[in-house]
């Protein structure tokens, strides 16, 4: 356990520090371009003869380790962001703009600059009326982000190298685009006036190239990749599309009154349509009065084209999606062990190149978490070293990423939060608690919520037409409110706040009772825009859905789910911007109530009184506000286009008032939401059924109550090893408010009067975790793969270290 | 290979017959209710001492054999058919019944009484105009076909006895229909009118029940077994339709220009067509036009439903189907097996009872495939005997179902089938067969349909409005025709006709080349219906497709798909049968133009002159088309519905009409065609799933060239064998017309002059091919598992047979 202050590292990194250390050394970060893009270059075989004559530099030793941590700490990062080792800093000054250009600051000032840039779409031109700006303003604002963007690239230009640099694509883009913009923004300044630019639609890169965007950016590249296979099945799809419309012009066209099919291009416009459905059975209505059997041509299209060719798509992007998530993860996997890998070159020493120490490993976790407590520090470093061995082996650093999310927390010696308590109060709470956890308790309450839903239901029948909010707070609500509210009480204290909030239902649960309680203040004190908070009461029926494993699991996996599809969101979200954004410059304001009066759908856009028979009525058209006039409008509008479902009288408005070309716009915007939108059904489905295999493969409902919070690691610590532990920590960091919570250890083990305690650390199962386990023998090949690739480069005398055979050298047992 | 002709059967079945021959066997087959539902109940220990006395009824051992043959016939077919043993016939009475009932006259005439009941109802009441019947005509037409019906239950209950009958759960439910049916129809010819008769829907039972419906059958068994996760699924998404329509009428209900929201029952029909997106925008358009901020409720509603619940439902049914897949596939494996398992113990004598020899398999074939050829039955056995050994073993007559299909066919000795042609003939022969097979010549072929491709386009977009017929056939299409006939004259004479045939693409070339010329005759010849052929010419552009990998791959798995497409096309015609008898019960005539005026979708049925603003034009509503005035029109209305775009105009329409309930009749056809389109969804995802993941674990395109025709079985045979293998024939059959077969291999030998030939015998790729593959270990798991399970209860001094160790008596190597 103890350690040498003598320890020399292995390998020496950013060697302009480290300029006289060790001379040999110094030469070989420049030759290689730069401190260990790949291990196997950068190792050194070790010499366990008399440490060389360099150990009085004892201040120099310790920089040296200090610049090692570091660079340890930079290689973990790198591989948890899946960030290229290319890309790696090389030398003191890269190093620092690489820690300028990394960190949370760092970060949120570029997701707001990209923010910043997309919102200003607000204002411009055809601008939200209360948003308006005058151009000035919002062309100073743009230029003003704009520099801070070009600021974020000078960063990384330093931090990359100038090659490195022009070698990186994506930067690149953003550059040229950035440049782009920054002309366009000077002209607007000084023509004050805003011309088409329809370059805005680029502005969601700088968005996308945000280190917060990753999810978007990894979405995007699946996208590109499922691209391929799908764009032939598409070709598939649009030659059906013409040899029917050449057969339905030819077969329908004799037919004066059929509007669909007098033109080619009308008669692939229609089919085009058809494939979505939107004009069915309006397309086939006037064959089909001429002569019935003319249904057959329709039927035929759409069982070939719809059935069976849109669900080959599906069928064929599901298949490449789940390669691709397959190789996704592997290389992921295999790119964090290389990390590892790296890091732990650089933090073992030449004394003893097998194992990290505590004393290096707290080293390295003070660059990776400096938030972390010594506590967890120390702890983290107990969860890998399983073997209990003084150093941790490559194989126990391997475990690095699996224990690092992980917190931590004392077994509880009792189980309630109110064991501590005097006596009489610990019964009634013992009481409360025995109470809430029993199943009568839970069914009484589903029974309570069961009634309150016949209850709105049978409430709202009765209300009907006469709805009014005033009579929506009857006294029904106020009672089952109450039972509510006093439900969570009781389980707040039975249970203890942690253990209460730490459940998702729980929540799920206060917080829609909180709003519940918020409405009827709302009501209470008539302010009406709150209202709607009253309304949201019903979800609490959402609880129902508990009693059946079926549904938690669903309900589970959608909580599960929430973020990747949150980044789906974000990734159809920036699609909307540079779409909408399209259409703004060409379709703002071209169409307005009474207007395409020479389309066939102006029905859809007349506002006027019409006379029908002998009734006169107000005909409503409601289609002018599916309009592109401002950006939210836009956004409104290529959501029902994304539902598709009457899209067409939207196309063919807008293309009776400007040009046929306009059918192009619409039609490429349903082809990109297809994709993502298959995307987004391929997603589900592979979530779903990896899940259902899972449950199946590991003969065990995934989430039962037990398992509910996820992977857990024990530690136990001693008060020996504590008291060493605090001790070196004291040695290396003197700054005593970071033990505090080492110190806290010790503490809580001289309150319960026992030599050890157990510490828990807890993280929510990921999908990585269950992919860990289903591609279990897999993985193990991959490994086998990877280190028979990496090791014919090396010496083939390091082979030994890699594969964990024990040292040759006693000293590791000091 | 010699046998003796006092063979004694190991196991004697129908013993009636066999009285006397063996008596202690006698009373086995009634004690355990049948000759061999169990062959482990059924086994005799063999006795290999001197043979019992019956030696000399030859003639009664012979029938004996005979017997056996036709059990283990029947038993095969069972294993086929996958029609449980519990139904195998137990006496020959009840072999009678079986055998009557089981050939394909009595099949077709199941399936033309199915169908003729059906096809009643185009007659019946509200009929097709023009196939009007009288109600004694088409009453009289349905106690006939309900007579047969009631005469096939007859044999089947003969054929199952009575216990078995009444267990059987399908056949029960058939003789209830059947007896309401009864009923019903001779009410109808009484009062010589039609009543209400919905229970016609129950008439596809008939049809259903069919043999030659059996993947009808196995699809509705798959749709049932999908249905309990798909139910808990839908509570869910009406749950949310639910809260949602509470939210929507408390929100959208104070706006009275609203008609969607105005009462709760209206609030629930909009948000549950609004899952289906038919009426979407129009029911967001009036609370949008009041307030912007409305459409959160209706992309809140949609997201959550549509894109998040409706893709959970696809996922759990293609969950579901993929396990049911998988376990319908280990089922009939196994059920094979056994079937196998029973025929074996009846083939193998007390003398032998180790192996099938070539005179029992002979006995065999004559009964299972009455129509096979002496040669191939043969060859089968050749196949079969893999080892060479005198007699087939377990293990070989395994692999019976897997050759019994195979198309023989002697392996030519040249590769053209001009080879015999003169010198001068043949250059010129080959001549053409090399021209055909090059690529230049392949890719002349593709450009010409490609320049033909571009040309019809160019054409028809010339052409524009003014169409007629008669200048439809325009000098290209003339030139192009001729090009293609000289194509396909070309190939058939390069490649011989049977080769060029025997490629489906090639049949595709043919068949629209003729197509074209048929439909250059009709033009000539001025026969107006058949113009249309005309316009199926671009189908040519298909041959397009050939050239790249993933097409082919696509296009051949569609083929290979298409029959499991069909039999769920009709599961889904049999729904909507039920469904249009229903709707024509209630529906009927109800709506018509200008009805509706009630509704909110009157403008889809109005057609009269309306007056828009200052002009007046003809408003023409074609909805009334969509109706249930007979079941043509029912079918078409139906389609309509299931496309779903607009489904609720016909809904509402028909609503105003009649009652409320009957929106009850449109949702619960929605959700059906939902159940039954997911489950086609799934079936096309999981079917190519499945091939690219085949395709990926062999490591090869699935269809190249040489692979085209599936699996290929080798045979050879030498002129002793075929001799000896006459020999033997003509003492079994001395009737010679079935032998001529076999004469024919040994003319085949004179001729050529060698003392063998070698035959090939081919049959097409199935799925069940595919799954073995693909399952291969798992199928050795299931294989060890069945015997496992099936050995315990046998005696274990069997367990030597079935694990097949080497025989204890050496008269196996007579």
């Amino acid at each position: 356990m103890e350690d040498t202050d003598d320890d020399v590292p292995l390998i020496l990194t950013w060697d302009d520090a480290n300029s006289g250390l060790l001379s040999e050394e110094t030469e070989r970060g420049d030759e290689n371009g730069g401190g260990g893009y790949d291990i196997v270059n950068n190792q050194v075989i070790p010499t366990p003869g008399p440490p060389p004559n360099y150990r009085s530099h004892n201040a120099s030793l310790q920089q040296s380790w200090e610049m090692n941590y570091q660079e340890a700490a930079i290689y973990l990062q790198e591989g948890e962001n899946n960030d290229k080792f290319f890309t790696h800093p090389r030398n003191p000054k890269a190093l620092a703009a690489y820690l300028f250009a990394h960190n949370h600051l760092f970060y949120m000032m570029e997701l707001l600059t990209g923010v910043l840039l997309m919102v200003l779409s607000l204002c411009e031109a055809p601008a939200v009326p209360s948003l308006r700006l005058d151009v000035y303003v919002h062309a100073t604002l743009e230029l003003l982000a704009l520099v801070m963007v070009a600021f974020e690239l000078c960063m990384k230009l330093r931090w990359l190298g100038f090659h490195t640099f022009i070698r990186h694509k994506r930067t690149m883009v953003k550059t040229c685009v950035l440049l782009l913009q920054f002309v366009e923004a000077i002209v607007v300044l000084i023509r004050q006036t805003s011309h088409l630019r329809v370059t805005r639609a680029l502005r969601p890169i700088f968005l996308v190239d945000c280190r917060y965007c990753g999810a978007v950016r990894r979405n995007l590249r699946q996208i590109f990749q499922s691209l391929p296979p799908f764009i032939d099945i598409l070709l598939l799809l649009l030659f059906f599309m013409v040899i029917f419309a050449i057969l339905g012009f030819c077969l329908f066209s004799p037919n004066t009154s059929d509007p669909y099919f007098n033109t080619l291009e009308n008669s692939i416009v229609s089919l085009f349509v058809l494939v979505t459905t939107a004009n069915f059975p309006d397309v086939m209505m006037p064959a089909y009065s001429r002569n019935r059997w003319s249904c057959v041509f329709f039927i035929v299209y759409l069982s070939i084209e719809l059935y069976f060719i849109m669900n080959l798509l599906l069928a064929v992007v599901f298949d490449t999606f789940n390669g691709v998530e397959k190789m996704k993860f592997k290389s992921l996997l295999l790119h964090k062990r290389s990390a590892i890998d790296h890091a732990f070159q650089l933090l073992v020493s030449r004394q003893r190149p097998m194992g990290v120490s505590l004393k290096q490993f707290d080293g390295l976790m003070r660059f990776y978490r400096p938030r972390m407590s010594s506590r967890d520090r120390f702890l983290t470093y107990k969860a890998l070293n399983t073997a209990g061995a003084p150093m941790l082996s490559l194989d126990d650093f391997y475990k690095f990423y699996e224990v690092i999310g992980l917190k931590w927390k004392a077994r509880r010696s009792g189980e309630h939060w109110f064991d501590d308590l005097p006596h009489t109060t610990f019964l009634i709470f013992k009481g409360i608690n025995l109470l809430v956890k029993s199943k009568a308790f839970q069914y009484t309450m589903y029974v309570v919520v069961a009634v309150n839903g016949v209850w709105i239901l049978v409430e709202t029948y009765m209300l009907n037409s006469g709805f009014s909010w005033s009579r929506m707070v009857p006294w029904s609500y106020i009672i089952f409110l109450t039972i509510y509210g006093v439900e969570v009480l009781l389980k707040i204290t039975g249970l203890g706040p942690l253990a209460y909030f730490s459940s998702g239902w729980n929540l799920f649960d206060f917080s829609v009772t909180v709003f519940a309680f918020l409405g009827l203040i709302a009501l209470a004190f008539d302010m009406e825009p709150f209202y709607f908070i009253v309304v949201l009461r019903p979800l609490q029926l959402l609880r129902l859905f508990k009693i059946k494993q079926r549904y938690r699991n669903v309900l589970d996996t959608m909580f599960e789910l929430f973020p990747r599809m949150a980044s789906l969101g974000l990734t159809l979200i920036i699609f909307y911007y540079s779409f909408a954004i399209v259409g703004m410059e060409f379709f703002a304001e071209v169409v307005y109530p009474n207007c395409c009066n020479t389309s066939t759908v102006a029905d859809s856009y007349r506002q006027i009184n019409v006379t029908i028979g002998n009734r006169t009525v107000l005909d409503e058209g409601y289609y002018y506000l599916n309009n592109f006039n401002n950006i939210l409008s836009s956004f409104v509008t290529l959501f029902e286009l994304t539902v598709v479902n009457n899209w067409y009288i939207t196309m063919e408005g807008v293309t009776s008032m400007t040009t046929h070309w306009s059918r192009l716009y619409f039609m490429t915007f349903y082809i990109v939401t297809m994709v993502v939108m298959t995307i987004i059904v391929a997603f589900i489905l592979d979530a779903f059924v990896f899940r259902m295999n899972y449950s199946r493969k590991n003969k065990e409902p995934l989430l039962d109550p037990e398992d509910e919070n996820g992977i857990v690691f024990e530690a136990e610590v001693s008060r020996d090893e504590a008291l060493a532990t605090l001790e070196l920590y004291k040695k290396t960091c003197p700054g005593l408010s970071s033990l505090n919570s080492l110190q806290g250890v010790l503490l809580a083990m001289d309150r319960s009067g026992s030599s050890s305690l157990v510490y828990l650390g807890r993280r929510s199962r990921t999908k990585s975790d269950l992919s860990m386990k289903m591609y279990e023998e897999e993985i193990q090949e991959w490994y086998a793969e990877y280190s028979r690739e990496n090791l014919p480069q090396s010496n083939r005398s390091l082979v030994g270290r890699e594969l964990d055979i024990p040292p040759p050298c006693p000293e590791h047992e000091s």
